[in-house]
């Protein structure tokens, strides 16, 4: 294991932290929380001196430049996702908003794997400093924080593209460009332009505060949930709730899609057939449940919005609410899991299995079908008509069964708190997936705060698996790892 | 497609259920039931004129002794369990005591697929000779209908063994024996001995009845669970429900050890690691759920028997009950869903995914995660010291997946009658699993006649899948099966 690049990858990410700090020091200042800021400040001040001084002692040190591999990424990769939630968690202490540190820690790692899960009960009374930092996390996490920190940091050897498979989300990994950094660069702009797109559209609306805005806006990007009113966007307008859907969708999408847009390799872009996938499922969702709906004498004009929201919302895993679906009938309650289990394309912000998993799996049952048909021809697996690789589909499979173990294994301990099945269930789905909304007794409201601590520890980790995809998590509790 | 060996084929399967109707008319005499006697003798009489007239018009066609391959296999067997259910179904019908077919071809195929879910609500007041031949079915389903009549038919041309390996569980065919009919007939004999042994030790205690004790004992070897008192085994004195308990773990486990033992190969025996993980995992489940009783007050002396047989009902996916375990904590029943879809070994007469298959994709997580370790290295997944080979391995994940799969549409169209999520997760998981007794308001007493007739065929199909392992199913259902 290549130490030294860790070490130094890992002041890195919390000096990131740190200066991240800065921004909802700021916003106590505007809203006079002294307090507030003057901890964020301190909380900031302290990251930046240990990265600057861990990185000048490094310095004298002579870094190996190979032997950075597979392993090391995957285990900077989980180490950066677990400090960044341990040291984001130490303002929300200190300024009391969440006394308790597990449940800091619960929150801020649902922030930064853009789960939303939340374990405040009244988010209005909490500190603007505080809310503001809660979806900033969504938006740092979205696309990647190693991402970020690989394009500013001149890396001492080693692959940074080894970093980038580990942190993104998908089957493979689609380099627009050559370069590693360029292609997280692009995916930054793309990022960033979207994120601002979507601040100015609601700028337009002045039922919505500016404040307000930027928090949603965050939480939008990064597909996380975090809301700063109790209603969630019931608060604002159809207007906001029109262009959040939209926007949730937007996000949702594999990024190539937009890099092929605006590279005007537009036959490309709209044969992709991952974001053909997306918006089947998600418009076959929305017409199954409005006709169910519709038959069970729902009015079928006041739900449409509802459930084009709601659907977007879960499929997304962004979690984001605007109606009670707790007394729609079970159907829908069931169309949600699968689409909550879907979740967005690869190379998106969005969670869950990633439609172009799904994709690879219902082929390959179709295949296996085929194959049994005729046992002696010869079938391949395209998809954007170039065969897949034998190494994707059978990674795909594992991280498929794994999640289904992780979530076997996670129900079962926090069924020990003694809720429903359905309840631990949908807490366990909603971390695993990063949703952050459930469904039972976890629906509307997010509030995580009934589960007992040692729930808590399982869904951050569950949160943290679900982000990275599950093997770079359990790579770090594997015995070998850390032997010479 | 060599259409002359399915119809053959088929026939036989018919024949041979009009000499199973048999035995229920006998039943018939016996308790006076003449109406229901007569039924199933006009029954038994048309099946086998029917059989017999198609044998003496295929006899003077010849047939083909080559191209019965694959695809051939999957489809025959498939037909075959789907005929044995619609023309199972007829007597209880005309009888009356199942008045409606759909409810009727239901009960038949949870009978031969070995489930044990049941649309009677009252079962003390159906005939004796429905009740037998409800029991029957189990029986004849728990091996296989196919491999007896591999056993007995004169087989023009064609491999029995892609038969066997269509009908029979379990990732890989252990052969015991070179050819195929003998590892058929040995496979009986063992069937039939401990179906006997099991039969004599009941019948020491005289509180179950002998009527009583063949439906029971059938319905135990069959791992099947229908019982013919409403309270299930609960009727029973606690020696008849201790051994019942040791004969369910007893057909869990796969029929080669048995084999073996027989052969004097008592160190290859006990090295299997298929029936370690199978009493490890059994053993496991029982302390966990007797500390989680204890832990909430239940009385432990009371609860060993209970929590033994519990276990052992559900993980060889029997499905009988001797207590109502519907108050007992979440965890419990969490433990029992991981139980039901484990199920029991391969090549045993239980359901579920099989043990065999688990270890499997425990052992393939463990290695991916090495693999990432160090990416350098080989890594072979073995189970009793040999390596497995890759298709194996392909085909238990296709597995995993299809079956996960079948029950997300499955729970998504049961959904559609209304009970919560609880409900309809567990009945399709209790019929895809041949376990026939659910959670939630499918609990105890095992009733399905509360679903709708659509919501019937899906459970009726998932029974099917899963007892035939999913693939013929869904291959009988591919257009390209029955295209030229």
């Amino acid at each position: 294991m290549n130490l030294l690049i860790i070490i130094k990858i890992l002041s890195f990410v919390v000096g990131l932290e740190g200066i991240s700090f800065l921004l909802p020091a700021l916003t106590g200042l505007i809203y006079r929380e002294y307090s507030g800021a003057l901890c964020y400040l301190i909380s900031s001040l302290c990251c930046i001196i240990f990265c600057v001084l861990i990185i000048t002692v490094l310095k004298k040190r002579k870094i190996k430049r190979d032997g950075f591999f597979g392993k090391d990424a995957f285990v900077v990769t989980a180490l950066s996702w677990v400090i960044l939630s341990l040291i984001g968690a130490i303002p929300y202490v200190i300024t009391g908003d969440i006394p308790n540190y597990i449940d800091a820690v619960f929150e801020t790692a649902s922030g930064f794997t853009t789960t939303g899960a939340s374990v405040i009960p009244d988010v209005e009374k909490v500190m603007h400093c505080n809310l503001l930092f809660r979806s900033l996390t969504h938006w740092m996490g979205g696309v990647g924080v190693l991402v970020f920190i690989l394009m500013i940091m001149p890396m001492a050897g080693g692959s940074p593209l080894s970093i980038m498979k580990a942190e993104s989300t998908g089957p493979s990994i689609s380099k627009l460009v050559p370069r590693a950094k360029d292609t997280a660069l692009i995916l930054y702009g793309l990022y960033i332009a979207l994120t601002v797109l979507e601040f100015v559209l609601l700028l337009f609306d002045p039922s919505i505060p500016v404040f307000d805005n930027i928090c949603h806006t965050f939480g939008t990007a990064g597909t996380g949930g975090f809301s700063v009113r109790n209603v969630s966007v019931a608060a604002y307008s159809p207007y906001v709730q029109t262009v959040t859907t939209v926007f949730m969708l937007l996000f949702g999408v594999n990024f190539s899609f937009y890099y092929l847009l605006l590279a005007r390799k537009f036959r490309e872009a709209f044969r992709m057939e991952e974001v053909k996938w997306y918006f089947a499922i998600y418009l076959g969702a929305v017409v199954m449940m409005l006709g169910c709906l519709a038959s069970t004498g729902y009015n079928f004009a006041k739900n449409i919005l509802n459930v084009s929201f709601t659907c977007a919302s879960l499929m997304t895993t962004t979690g984001y609410t605007i109606v009670d679906f707790g007394d729609w009938p079970t159907f829908t309650h069931c169309v949600f899991v699968v689409l909550m289990f879907v979740g967005g394309c690869a190379g998106s912000t969005g969670g869950g299995f990633k439609v172009a998993r799904v994709m690879l799996i219902v082929k390959q049952i179709g295949k296996e079908i085929r194959q049994q048909i005729h046992p002696n021809r010869i079938y391949h697996i395209r998809v954007d008509k170039k065969p897949v690789s034998n190494d994707v589909l059978k990674s795909c499979n594992t991280l498929f069964i794994a999640d289904v173990a992780v979530m076997a294994v996670s129900v079962l301990i926090v069924a020990l708190d003694g809720f429903d099945l359905t309840t631990s269930f949908a807490a366990v789905h909603a971390t695993l997936n990063n949703i952050g909304m459930g469904i039972g007794n976890v629906c509307v409201g997010d509030n995580f705060s009934v589960f007992s601590p040692l729930s808590k520890l399982v869904m951050t980790f569950d949160m943290l698996a679900g982000r990275l995809e599950i093997i770079p998590m359990l790579i770090l509790f594997h015995p070998q790892t850390w032997k010479k």
